[in-house]
């Protein structure tokens, strides 16, 4: 039993959604399962995907299941954001193209933050940028021993997103947190482990067969009482919070967008990628 | 020299608490200890139990010991709420009863939040519950390797108590609380340890002896920079938060108590144990 | 290329700092660097090295390096504060010596909270008291597998300083932060890594060469990318709690150095340590 994410537009806006294969949806044994589905371009995440995503994250919190788990099809979880959502600028209109990349990029997050039920991210492979800032708001975090999370935002001259400079200082400390978030270090699974970013790390022969039956028997536990522990957890005024941080981290990068030092960073790393 | 708790009730109340033999206060070398008393139950905790501890930390924190330190008779720390609590509840008035809970559960997590003295657990065994989300109110936890960490809510229907939906995830980063908190996985010694619940793990065999011989050397320090050193680290606004979360999470479980979920997964659990 | 620490004080200010060489600031390959260089005294800080580092640290966070170094000369980090400060007091003036002391330090930690860009400890050996708490407000902290973390305020009559009352608990959890500052528990390299205090150990003999690659690598990245990063991590309302967290520590110190606990502490181990 699978059903393609949802292509509907948000009622009342003109803009539809196109039905694409980059993003899977299915729903089985009270799991709705979101795939990042781009495999020949390591899963990286189009400015469609992340309506889409956004869309099927809607459509899942109010579906009758008790859960929604993310996870990636082939090597990668995802190489996050797509760098051609910046080379495919209409010319001429690139303060109108940072805005509605901030607006949609804080819609996106937005989401996340409002899930009502249990989400949880099985990390098959590396992730990069939004795939692993977003992160800090799954519930859990599951991932093979081959996943790797990398977060280059000052090598594109670009900044935090998605919380991160807010969760990651308050799950793995500043002294961690600040080497991925402002130099770029990368880290093993065995280090997001260790700093409380993952929940549990999988040889990769076994994470499939682990992780799913395990999160089987979760689904199965009474959904309310999940549902009500996460509103706790996840109360309203961290919620809040949340929200205020993804507000100011989306208006610092619409600036960054327009700035030199990132429109050199990405033309120059774009430039190196060609020539490969 | 040692003394039973005290078992005189509030001033001003009607309630008295009967003496009992189930929770054993002692004070010696500058240490009030209180230790859960009732091993052939796995030390499961009692109403009477839960208003005689909360009594004993009210004396605790006015006598001339310079620390509290909580510790289990027996194999187990503490299985945690006495289920047969939710049994005997006289028929007819179970609102009532839920309420009665909810007020004594409050009072009790309130003592551990505003108690004055540096607070310390030597958990020498399996930690259930409520034994276990206390702890994210403790200064300092020593445990067995034999020790373990469960708190099986959703199982039972209910949610976290004790400002554990709060303290959990501050503590562990949410990946591993909410793992334990929504989904019930059950935490090794080792584990606590290295996301920051537990400040050590000893061999069982040697857990006593050093455990001991530290928090005497440790109960001759200055007294009042050790309190004032604890109101700085607790400090009024951070507790002030506490007491909200505390007040929410019991409000959410006085409800919880009436759901049918957990009547329900509470009957089940009740009517497999009687069958054994 | 190097330069002295400047030596000018305050504008408006009746204080001149006098030039010494206690503490050595240089600038090269777009990192400004700032020694503990007092090796024969373990790098104990004295009351005008407090006021020295305050101004060099006002001084880099406007010249034109990406980001502010601190390390020690010699075995230790630094031994913290020198408590020849404390016996130095001109008689019959105690209140106001426990004033301004109180002042210096307040001022001193605020720099540290409000410093714009990346700012890294390497932690050459040992490091006590406020050479400790002051990692918290660090960005970065790579240590020596031969350093180690303590803090014996207690053992001296004294309370935490620095936001480490605040920051430490943040780190590494409460279990793990209240066993250093209020039982003074010591802290080896690698148990500071574990709970998040340090963001990377290395063996002592590759720690310069490998740090010091890293680092001059990381300087070389988009200047305002990595300002702004930082400005959201530590964003004004996180600055906020830390100034207010640091006001009320430097009261309650200010208190505490006029205490009886305190001041037979500290001359009881003045006495001990001129026995030796």
């Amino acid at each position: 039993p699978s059903s393609e994410a949802s292509s509907r537009g948000e009622p009342g806006t003109q803009e539809k959604l196109l039905a694409s294969e980059d993003v899977v949806v299915t729903s089985e044994d009270g799991i709705t399962k979101i795939v990042f589905n781009r495999p020949t371009k390591k899963n990286a995440i189009t400015t469609q995907m992340y309506q889409e995503i956004t869309q099927a994250l809607k459509t899942a919190s109010k579906d009758n299941s008790a859960m929604t788990v993310f996870t990636g099809n082939g090597d990668y979880y995802s190489s996050g954001n797509d760098l051609t959502n910046f080379t495919s600028t209409p010319s001429g209109n690139i303060e109108e193209f940072a805005k509605r990349g901030a607006d949609i990029l804080r819609d996106f997050v937005d989401t996340f933050i409002d899930f009502p039920k249990p989400l949880v991210a099985v990390v098959n492979g590396p992730a990069v940028g939004i795939s692993v800032t977003t992160l800090g708001l799954f519930d859990v975090v599951y991932a093979s021993d081959k996943a790797t999370f990398h977060t280059p935002f000052s090598h594109l001259g670009q900044t935090p997103e998605a919380c991160s400079s807010y969760t990651f200082p308050k799950i793995m400390g500043p002294a961690k947190a600040n080497e991925m978030l402002i130099f770029g270090k990368k880290l093993t699974a065995g280090e997001a482990y260790a700093q409380g970013l993952v929940t549990e790390v999988f040889p990769d022969s076994t994470l499939q067969k682990e992780v799913w039956a395990r999160l089987k028997a979760y689904a199965k536990l009474p959904p309310n009482a999940m549902r009500i522990s996460k509103s706790l957890i996840k109360s309203s005024s961290e919620r809040e919070k949340l929200h205020a941080v993804n507000a100011e981290e989306c208006t610092t990068l619409q600036a960054r967008w327009l700035s030199e030092e990132c429109i050199g960073a990405v033309t120059s790393f774009m430039s190196r990628k060609a020539k490969l």
